[in-house]
C-alpha cells in the first residue's frame, strides 16, 4: 500500500425527496446568490429546476439560471457562466445535472476568482488557487462528478478534451434523489453504468502490490452494479436498482477505492480524443476502448487479470489455464458491454482505421497509462484491437 | 435502501512518516494554539511525542501538553483539559494516541465553549452547537473514532459510560502511520481488531432490505481484517497487515458500511456497561457479547445469518440446514476471537451470574437493538448466554 491523502468532503443527502433540501444546503455551505446551471429540457420539463429554484426562494438564495449544457461540455458555456458570476457578484455555483453540467459548474467555479483565462487550469499552465464552491443535484449517475476532484472540459475550438484533478472540486453537497434518474433514456444508463465500471477497473489494475483490501472493495462495487445494472435497465422505475448505481457511481470516484494504489487511466485518456474528435458519448468510448486495452495489457500481469475474471465474473477456471481464465474475464466484461446496448467497435463511435495515428499522436503529454506505459505506437495497437472489436 | 446523510470530511493522511505532517496540518486547519492530548507513556518512551511537538513548533504552532488519558476515558480529564484550553486561550485540539485519547480530545472541544457541564450533552440534557476543532495522530486501529461523529466517556462518579454522535465530532484531519502500531502490545492489537469487526456488524445485522451494496462492502472489510490480523499479530513490524487493519479500522466505523440501513448496537451497548462495572476492555466486552448476541437473535432472520456465515466465514453449506449454517458462522466468529487471544465468558472479563439482572437494568434508556429490540428481561438472556461462553 502506498501512502496516500484522502478527503471526501462532500456532504451527500441521499434518497426521495431530497432536492427539497437544495436551498438550505447552498445556505448551510455559506451561499447567498447562486448560479443555476442545467443542461437541455428534460430538467425543465420534468419540473426539478422549478422544484430547486422554489427551494431557493425558500430559503431566501438569490438566483440567475444558465441552460443549455451539453454532453461533453464545451468552453464557451463556462466563459458565459465567468461572466454571469461576475456581472450579478454570485457566491455559489449549482449544478442541476449530470457530470457534464457539474463539471461546467467547476470550471466557471475555476476561473471567477482567477485574473487569466480559465483554460489555463486545463492546458496545465497555472494551478487554481481559489473557486467558487460547487453544490449539485444530480441527475445521471455516471461520472462521479458530485464527489470527485476531477472536472474536464473540450475547447470550443481544437476539439481538446481536458480534465483537470484538484481538491478543490470536490462539491460542497451531493443531492442524489434516484428518482430523478427514472426518466433517463436506457443508452444514457448504460454509458453512466459503463463510465462508473471503468472509473472503479482504471483503479484495479495496478503495479501496487498489497493491495487486498481495496481490490475487494472495488470487487464488490463493481459486483453490485452487474447485478442492477439490467434490473435497472428493465424496469425504469425500480428504485432499489436505481438507488443501488446511483450510490455506487459516486463511490467509484470519490478515490475510496483507489487510494494507497498507483491508477492506470489510460483507457479514459484515450477515450476522451474519441470522444473529442468524433463526440461520442463518454461511455460508449469506454465500452469500445476498456475491453481492447485489456487485450492489449493482460499480459503484463495474468495473476490480475485471473482475479478479475474470477472475483468479478465468476469464471470457472476447471480446465483452464491462468491465460484462458483471463480472457474468459475480458469476454464476460466485453459481452456485459453489448447485453446493456454499449457499441464494441471503433467504427459504431463513427472512428475509422484511418484515423488511428493521428487519435494516438493527440494523446496529451505523448503518453499515458501506469499499468503499462502506452507511448503513440502502442496506443495504435490499442485502437486496432479497438476497431475490430 | 433507506434515505441518508452522508459526511465524512476528515482528511486523512496515511503512511509512513506521516506525523511530520501535524504542523501543517493544524496550520491548515486554522489552529494555532494547540492542547496536545495524550495517554501513558508510551507515545512519550517511543519518542512519538517529540516529533510531534518538533512539527508544532516548526509550523509555528503553540501548544500545551496534558497526558494520562485511560481507556475508557474519563470525565475528570475532560474538565481539566477544558480548564487548560479556557486559561490558554487554546483553539485546537491535537490527540496523539487511540480512540480513548481521541474521545478526551472531543468532549473537551464540546466543551470549552459551552457555559454548562460538558456532561450535559453526554446526559442528553442539551445538544453541543459549536465545539473547538479535533485533528488526531493515530497509534491504534481499533475505535474508528479519527474518521467517526462518535466519543464515549465514562464519568468518575457513578460509572456512567455514555455515547454522543455528533457531526462536529469528526475530526479535521487523522494522521495515520501504521509503523506507529509495531509497538503495541498483542491484546491490544486483538481488543482493536475485535472493535472495527463488531463496528461493522453492528451495521451488518439489519432489517432494513436491498442493502446488497453496502453488506458486500461490509463484507470485504470483515475478510480482509480477517486476513490481515493473524498475520500482524504475529509479526509486529509487518507494514501491509498492520496498514490493512489502520484503514479497515477508519471504514468500519466513518459509516460508509452504513449509510441507508437501520443498524443495531445492542451489543455495544450492553458492552460500554460491562466496561463500565468492571472496567474491562472494550473489545473484551465485545468479544464476550457478540456471539452471545447472535446466539439469542439468529432466529429473528437466519437467512441473513446464512449469509454471513458464507460471504465472511466460508461455511461449508452442503448437508446443512440454514440454521446450522447460521450457527456454524456464529461458531466462527467465537472461534476467531478465541484464535487471536480474545475471551468469550463474561467471568474472564470480570463479570458473575448475580450481576446480570442490574446490568440489565443499567442499559440506558431501557432498551436497546434495532435488528430486534431487547428489553432488560432479554438482555438478560443474552448475558446469561455470555456467562456460558
Amino acid at each position: 500500500m502506498l501512502n496516500f491523502e484522502f478527503c471526501s468532503p462532500t456532504k451527500f443527502v441521499f434518497g426521495r425527496g431530497t432536492q427539497q433540501e437544495a436551498g438550505r444546503l447552498v445556505r448551510e455551505a455559506g451561499g447567498t446568490r447562486a448560479l443555476v446551471v442545467y443542461g437541455g429540457g428534460s430538467v425543465v420539463r420534468s419540473g426539478l429546476l422549478d422544484q430547486v429554484l422554489a427551494s431557493l426562494d425558500a430559503a431566501g438564495v438569490a438566483h440567475v439560471e444558465m441552460g443549455g449544457v451539453k454532453p461533453n461540455p464545451r468552453s464557451d458555456l463556462v466563459y458565459e457562466g465567468i461572466r454571469l458570476c461576475r456581472e450579478n457578484g454570485l457566491d455559489f455555483l449549482l449544478a442541476v445535472g449530470g457530470g457534464s453540467v457539474i463539471d461546467t459548474a467547476k470550471a466557471i467555479g475555476d476561473g471567477v476568482p482567477y485574473d487569466g483565462d480559465f483554460w489555463d487550469f486545463y492546458s496545465g499552465k497555472a494551478v487554481p488557487k481559489t473557486a467558487l464552491p460547487v453544490g449539485c443535484v444530480l441527475t445521471i449517475p455516471a461520472a462521479g462528478s458530485e464527489g470527485s476532484n476531477s472536472a474536464v472540459i473540450t475547447q470550443l475550438d481544437g476539439n481538446l478534451k481536458r480534465g483537470l484533478n484538484v481538491e478543490l472540486h470536490r462539491p460542497r453537497f451531493a443531492i442524489m434523489n434516484p428518482e430523478l434518474t427514472f426518466t433517463l433514456p436506457r443508452y444514457q444508463l448504460a454509458c453512466g453504468i459503463t463510465d462508473m465500471m471503468a472509473h472503479i477497473m482504471e483503479r484495479y489494475f495496478t503495479n501496487t502490490p498489497d493491495v487486498a483490501l481495496t481490490d475487494r472493495l472495488a470487487e464488490a462495487l463493481l459486483l453490485s452494479i452487474i447485478d442492477a445494472a439490467p434490473v435497472a435497465l428493465a424496469n425504469s422505475t425500480d428504485y432499489e436498482s436505481h438507488a443501488t448505481l446511483m450510490w455506487a457511481g459516486t463511490l467509484a470516484h470519490n478515490n475510496s477505492v483507489g487510494v494507497g494504489r498507483e491508477q492506470d487511466w489510460a483507457s479514459h485518456r484515450i477515450g476522451h480524443e474519441l470522444s473529442a474528435k468524433y463526440d461520442c458519448a463518454h461511455g460508449a468510448s469506454l465500452s469500445v476502448l476498456f475491453p481492447a486495452w485489456m487485450k492489449y495489457t493482460y499480459k503484463h500481469d495474468v495473476a490480475r487479470f485471473v482475479r478479475f475474471a474470477t472475483a468479478v465474473w465468476g469464471v470457472e477456471t476447471q480446465g483452464r489455464s491462468d491465460e484462458e481464465i483471463a480472457l474468459a474475464g475480458i469476454d464476460a466484461l466485453q459481452s456485459f458491454f453489448t447485453s446493456i446496448g454499449m457499441p464494441h467497435t471503433l467504427a459504431e463511435v463513427g472512428g475509422c482505421e484511418a484515423d488511428i495515428p493521428t487519435l494516438a499522436r493527440s494523446v496529451v503529454d505523448g503518453k499515458t497509462g501506469h499499468f503499462v506505459e502506452l507511448y503513440p505506437p502502442q496506443i495504435e495497437d490499442v485502437l486496432r484491437i479497438a476497431a475490430k472489436g
